[in-house]
């Protein structure tokens, strides 16, 4: 029996945007481990014989801290052989892929990573929003909304004067600070979409400019978890000129 | 008979990070046009009396414009019914796909997206670089190094001034003036990797610091199609202690 980990990226939530190498990677499975945000069919993938360990994670709560994590993941490998970490999205992005890796090779356990399809990308996606658009957007950046330290990361702060895309991630619960701080830069007319539960049956989506986000969102009990997106590809969207003539016919 | 495009993310080399969802849009495919970056080996999951079709798009030698491209996609979608655009990496980054889409909308042709698993995140992975890691890096921020005009992208200026994981793709003819720009802003010493052909079997990576990268990367050959990683999670790499070391051996 060989200890082994292989982190896979489950996508955003639609079942069949994992990639075929995730699939294979589940077939050889003899534990896996998943989290919240992670489409219960894909464990279909897996032996029938596979243990199958839920440690839910999702921002604000945690079933199993990290530290729990890391080690299940050792002792499993160690008892079971191979373990694949399902993970929501992509486990290099703001997934703490990186360290459940790092921890496991301390243990002598090899690691290896399939990446996932991100929520950053596929969302936007799923409601015609490109990310990047010749004449449009030359970049987007991709921002955690939930830092170590509880703040706004700093990265946001620059991101918002910037003609970047800005993609925001975990980010619900700062809603109000973000649009507060590009309307302080004279930004809050910018388009923007709030997107929930992205490429799953139940997808939502609010499209407005930043000044009125917080209060569509609330109106429309959109929450999370969801995709923050500002710029002007957002203006792309096919709802996004309807939107727009609603608040003004709003303001006047 | 029912015209209809699908944009189809291949992914970024690996035959096996198409989506399984890209992978059944190819089943039902008419037609198929696809690039040069795109793995033959895909191409056998359309039927085998589907067109295929080559439009080889590749920085510097496109072997159709893109008006060319668009107008295809309509001819081929009315007068066969499925026309699947398979593209590398995904198709809204940076790949024209909203024009394509839109072009074939204009002739009431109905367009679906199956996001494709990107370079700019998959590549990284591949080298065990993650864009974000808790205490290292809170965002990432993906630029084009092909504008349409030429220049060096504007963002990338900003870029280069912040925290952000910069991820640059089609950047490899800008690679003397981007490392020249993060010399004069004081930042030569930070992390980078250039990754060629990443995730294909002739991947090939060359890790070092941003002030000698245009020398380490013409000693070793490496060139596009190439992504460039600039940033602190560089220094996560395996090599990258290694490299550093050498470097600092050479000046002394």
């Amino acid at each position: 029996m060989q200890p082994k980990l292989t982190l896979v990226g489950a996508g955003p939530g639609d079942g069949e945007l994992i990639t075929v190498k995730g699939i294979r990677a589940l077939q050889q499975a003899d534990v896996v481990l998943y989290d919240d945000l992670v489409n219960d069919s894909l464990l279909d993938f897996a032996p029938n014989d596979a243990l199958k360990v839920y440690v839910g994670k999702r921002i604000g709560k945690a079933s199993f801290t990290q530290e729990q994590i890391n080690q299940m993941i050792v002792q499993l490998a160690q008892e079971h052989g191979h373990v694949v970490r399902l993970k929501g999205g992509d486990s290099y992005i703001f997934g703490r892929g990186y360290e459940e890796l790092q921890y496991a090779r301390e243990y002598n356990i090899p690691g290896e990573v399939v990446p996932g399809m991100s929520s950053c990308i596929a969302v936007p996606a799923s409601q015609h929003i490109p990310v990047t658009c010749r004449g449009v957007s030359e970049s987007f950046w991709v921002i955690t909304g939930t830092t170590r330290h509880g703040d706004l990361s700093d990265d946001l702060l620059l991101a918002a004067q910037s003609n970047a895309t800005v993609v925001v991630l975990m980010g619900m619960h700062k809603l109000d600070k973000i649009c507060t701080m590009y309307n302080q830069f004279g930004r809050g007319h910018l388009p923007m979409a709030v997107i929930q539960n992205g490429t799953r049956t139940d997808e939502r989506c609010v499209v407005g400019q930043v000044w009125e986000m917080p209060r569509l969102v609330a109106a429309q009990g959109v929450g999370a978890p969801a995709v923050i997106i500002i710029g002007d590809v957002v203006a792309l969207h096919p709802s996004y000129v309807k939107a727009y003539a609603r608040s003004l016919s709003e303001l006047v």
